[in-house]
């Protein structure tokens, strides 16, 4: 395993309401030397859930997603709150982007975005044993739930407005997880 | 379908030499009126490299990623340049990164990264009949290539530098699709 480069200085280059850019200044191990821009993660993090509500029923919600600017099909997510437990913020993003609250909770891993470029570390959390239950989220209009059959997965896969990386991960992992357990 | 929020106003916020900051003023077809960030893309996006060296071998990359400070196991990628087609880019970055070239190279999906900040997309492209060929990149050291089978993803996927979502998601899709095939 290789020595990790060393970080000889950082300095924030811009940052605004909800980004962060510092500048690195790194020195490989073999002696090179190069300049990084990275963007720092201001919060504790992000949860991104997977609602089931059988072993083959998954809510998806369409949202607005402002940096494409479209709708998009994916799973509930949100960040962590100074701190929250991530299995209280995956119950509280549930209750408030689907309307329900979920009785098991299972951390299942921890996905990076572009890792080269984004500091951001986001959980995946499985929700079973659904019950209705909501709570008022700071959505700017009503989410869309949109029920799916995770047999059907490859049918989601090829609409346009499913694309994010995350929640198709996500969503082969838990695929690939209950049917190993029945 | 729900119409699209209308975009009142766009400011950009920053600039840095990788990242662009732009704030949206929104007003929603219910009328609420938000503000929101996002980063715009400033290239003609990227490419994701899914190489197989046969039909259940994918070659992988071990490669230092500033974003998160520690090296990571993905798939080769990059930016495709301007006017470069999409599957010269992804032979490109092959030749770079894994010193293989490919004789088929198919067009999978797009990915999002996260769309609610991010304007990114990445072009997934599947590489088969691969050839020893390199070409000079621009990596700060030579990178490590990784043989991994995917009859064995599970054992991949509980590594903890192994958290890429793009690759993970692109890793299950070749999977379903050349299990499928046969």
């Amino acid at each position: 395993m290789r020595k990790k480069p060393e970080i000889v200085a950082t300095e924030t280059v811009a940052r605004t309401r909800l980004f962060h850019v510092e500048q690195l200044d790194l020195k490989f191990s073999n002696g090179v030397e190069v300049q990084y821009e990275r963007l720092k993660s201001s919060s504790g993090g992000a949860v991104l859930v997977v609602p089931m509500l059988d072993d083959d029923t998954v809510m998806l919600i369409r949202e607005y997603s402002a940096g494409v600017h479209r709708y998009e099909l994916g799973l509930p997510k949100g960040r962590i709150e100074a701190g929250e437990d991530l299995l209280d913020a995956a119950n509280r993003e549930l209750m408030e982007e689907i309307g329900y609250g979920a009785n098991q909770l299972e951390h299942l891993t921890a996905f990076t975005l572009a890792p080269a470029y984004l500091g951001h570390h986001t959980q995946v959390v499985l929700a079973q044993g659904l019950y209705m239950q909501s709570c008022e989220g700071d959505e700017p209009e009503e989410l869309e739930v949109v029920p799916w059959s995770l047999s059907n997965l490859s049918e989601l896969l090829i609409r346009d407005d499913m694309t994010e990386a995350r929640s198709i991960a996500a969503l082969y992992m838990v695929r690939d997880l209950l049917g190993n357990k029945t």
